[in-house]
């Protein structure tokens, strides 16, 4: 399964941080690729380009000016997309049916989503109906859609890793 | 099973918005309380009052100054301690062993975790040995520990409710 997240109104500064998280997130659990939809920030790329360095693998981060380009585009590629909202299917209820997808854009959103959104997506799913959080959301989509597996992933080419150790930290560097 | 989270670490401003998303995916996703370490926060509490005045539940928050202290004493009251970090084991791992727990302190951290947090902690657990968010941590080991089971969960004495859709926003009211 190809999974691509689009993070939809990121806006500069104000979003650093949970952008970073988004894009962190999407990294380490199994997503090819993070698009970033507003104003571009190179502290962000800067940022996911060095974890990428040296913590490997080949995950893919872009800005876009426009989601609703993007999401029209993905849609002709043949993704399938999934908007990640409160107001939703309970994510577990449609999962079996949107597994079956091999191609998916995960969409997650700020507060301010706009009425396409809904829209254009094929599913509109909620973990839990609940406010909470998008990287929270997006993590547990993440999981739901690759059924626990997304945890054992490997990273190829890496400098940096990490020895799992009862107690303390075990770090191999290969530079 | 009762689950409480301890937040360690926090600073204030700089975190306000890690630490909401912590506190509102602690509450959705089934644990009992939020203990947030560090200097007290009153946008934070304000704020998630006010979910939890209109989303209902029973969730807790609490400022507490020692993290030592606070989890020496969950410890003395029968919780396995369990810190979430990229350097331990791969928490599916240890998952059915940490199930038979029936009072479990989750403990998050920000980057700079003192060491005496992984010696005084029963289990130093990871969520990918891969660097993301704590925000994400949580939830999956929230997940896990529940079984999924949490994505049901609900909230008694709610004065707002979403009633799920496919399209669009149903939101029930009742004031």
């Amino acid at each position: 399964m190809e999974i691509v997240v689009l993070r939809y109104g990121h806006r500069h500064v104000r979003d650093y941080r949970v952008t970073t998280h988004c894009g962190l997130v999407s990294r380490a659990l199994g997503a090819k690729k993070i698009i970033i939809c507003g104003e571009q920030d190179l502290k962000i790329i800067e940022n996911i380009n060095k974890i990428k360095k040296n913590w490997g693998g080949d995950f893919e981060l872009e800005f876009a000016e426009s989601w609703k380009k993007t999401l029209k585009e993905y849609k002709k590629q043949g993704f399938t997309i999934l908007h990640n909202t409160m107001y939703g299917i309970p994510l577990q209820k449609k999962i079996k049916e949107i597994r079956k997808a091999k191609k998916i854009l995960i969409v997650i959103g700020s507060k301010k989503v706009e009425t396409e959104v809904y829209h254009l997506s094929d599913y509109n799913i909620a973990v839990t109906n609940q406010p909470h959080s998008e990287i929270a959301s997006l993590a547990i989509t993440l999981d739901l859609l690759q059924d626990r597996k997304e945890l054992e992933k490997e990273f190829s080419n890496s400098k940096i890793k990490i020895i799992p150790s009862e107690n303390g930290k075990h770090v191999e560097n290969s530079k």
